[in-house]
């Protein structure tokens, strides 16, 4: 089994500094918890609402950071412990994405940049164009990708196909109504990519208004049956759940059908078009 | 605005006299009490659990069949109103399709064949090839799936690319467990089909034990934001909701996000292959 903390908390716009000290102050005390896979928001290390460009490229961060090694020495203290949370990563090509981070004791293991960028992001940064990441670790061929791109089914049957059995995706999901009594709309969606896909996924949201924008504090982590196991609720807060990931490897629906096997990829090539 | 019945009926195994009068009693019901969409349960004249392919054989309706005149007359006391319903389909061809029929007063707009069949289906069905049926009707861009093809989001999306407004979807979802006061899985997995693609969608399920096999009686409208509007629960009855089917063309989602506009196509063909 694994023991998977995710993290719902309220970073500070453009204060890197406090929220590296947030961050380590949450990851610290959910590997003390017994954490084997730690995820945090969209965003941990910045914020989101950034005034301008100018304020963004401030808080960014290459992926060789100090910080990264200051994660990975937490993880030493804990074998096989991961942790995945999203930062503003400041790219050798000079651009600016919207990226995440999977830190383990080795360090690094991989950096996923967002590919569907929401709204006003698109003003401030430069959209990914690789795979979801998928990285084998302790705990299983764990899975990333950011927010919005979880709103596109086509990225999380990628994720699937590819073997992904934990699907980690800090988010920063802005406050949408909804009707008493219903989830955050993108849980909803998270738990129907879960059990299309037979994989369990942990979403980490954020809380806390900022410049004026409130948050559906939705984290929760939903196993590979698509119902959640653990949610947060308003304000900060850990959500935790004991994952088998080796059920994700099992596709099979019934006797004669299978998730994967009973697609029609032919027929989906065929059909598949632009908007009319 | 269109306002939908969504029928859940129990039919009777292999029993087409007690089925058809059913069916017509339902929808002749709904249409004097103002239903301008009617849809009925998959497999609706025949039943669902056959004992072999001679019973499935001895109850299959070719799509002339004089049942549904019968029901293009009775939508004619309703101008515009449009049934949908599934049959077990014999086809010109000498194969067994589980399909459903598109049904006006001018007669059957179009038959639908289930492309993804489930489980012991593969036994007495041939599954369909053509992408999800499209039809113009005086209620909008009407589209049709069955059941199990709901459960691929390759398909539901086909349909919104497509321009379906509002996706009528005959099941016989078999009973599965759920945790207290959860949906049905196949109506959380419509319901982030609706918001991811901005179409309506309307499940038919069926009630009624049948050689012992339950039912999860999971008959649900949902709107195009992905919401439940009306949904029937246990036992027979009609879901009701009026709909505004002109809201599904609108698939902007923020000042600078578009459902459709923001997909990565080129991403999806790069990625997407076989299981690993």
């Amino acid at each position: 089994m694994t023991r998977i903390a995710a993290v719902q908390l309220s970073p500070t716009i453009a204060n890197v500094r406090a929220n590296r000290d947030m961050a380590a102050a949450a990851i610290a005390g959910a590997l003390a918890d017994g954490a084997d896979v730690v995820v945090l928001p969209e965003l941990t290390t910045s914020g989101y609402v950034f005034d301008s460009v100018e304020e963004l490229r401030s808080v960014a961060l290459t992926a060789d950071d100090p910080l990264f090694h200051e994660w990975a020495t937490m993880a030493a203290t804990r074998p096989g412990s991961v942790i995945v949370a999203g930062f503003a990563e400041s790219g050798a090509d000079g651009a600016l994405y919207n990226s995440a981070a999977v830190v383990t004791a080795a360090g690094v293991l991989g950096v996923y940049r967002k590919v569907h960028l929401w709204d006003q992001e698109k003003r401030f940064f430069t959209a990914g164009s690789d795979a979801p990441l998928l990285v084998e670790t302790a705990h299983g061929r764990l899975g990333v990708m950011i927010c919005f791109d979880l709103e596109f089914p086509e990225w999380t049957r990628i994720a699937g196909l590819a073997g992904t059995e934990i699907l980690a995706v800090p988010t920063n999901w802005p406050h949408v109504d909804r009707p008493d009594g219903e989830r955050a709309p993108e849980v909803q969606i998270a738990m129907a990519a879960a059990r299309v896909n037979r994989m369990a996924i942990v979403c980490s949201d954020r809380a806390g208004a900022e410049r004026g924008v409130a948050w559906n504090e939705g984290t929760s982590i939903i196993d590979a049956d698509g119902w959640v196991v653990d949610s947060v609720g308003p304000g900060d807060g850990i959500a935790w759940a004991d994952i088998d990931a080796s059920l994700s490897r099992d596709k099979r629906l019934a006797e004669l059908s299978d998730a994967f096997v009973d697609r029609r990829p032919d027929l989906y090539s065929k059909f598949t078009r632009s908007p009319s």
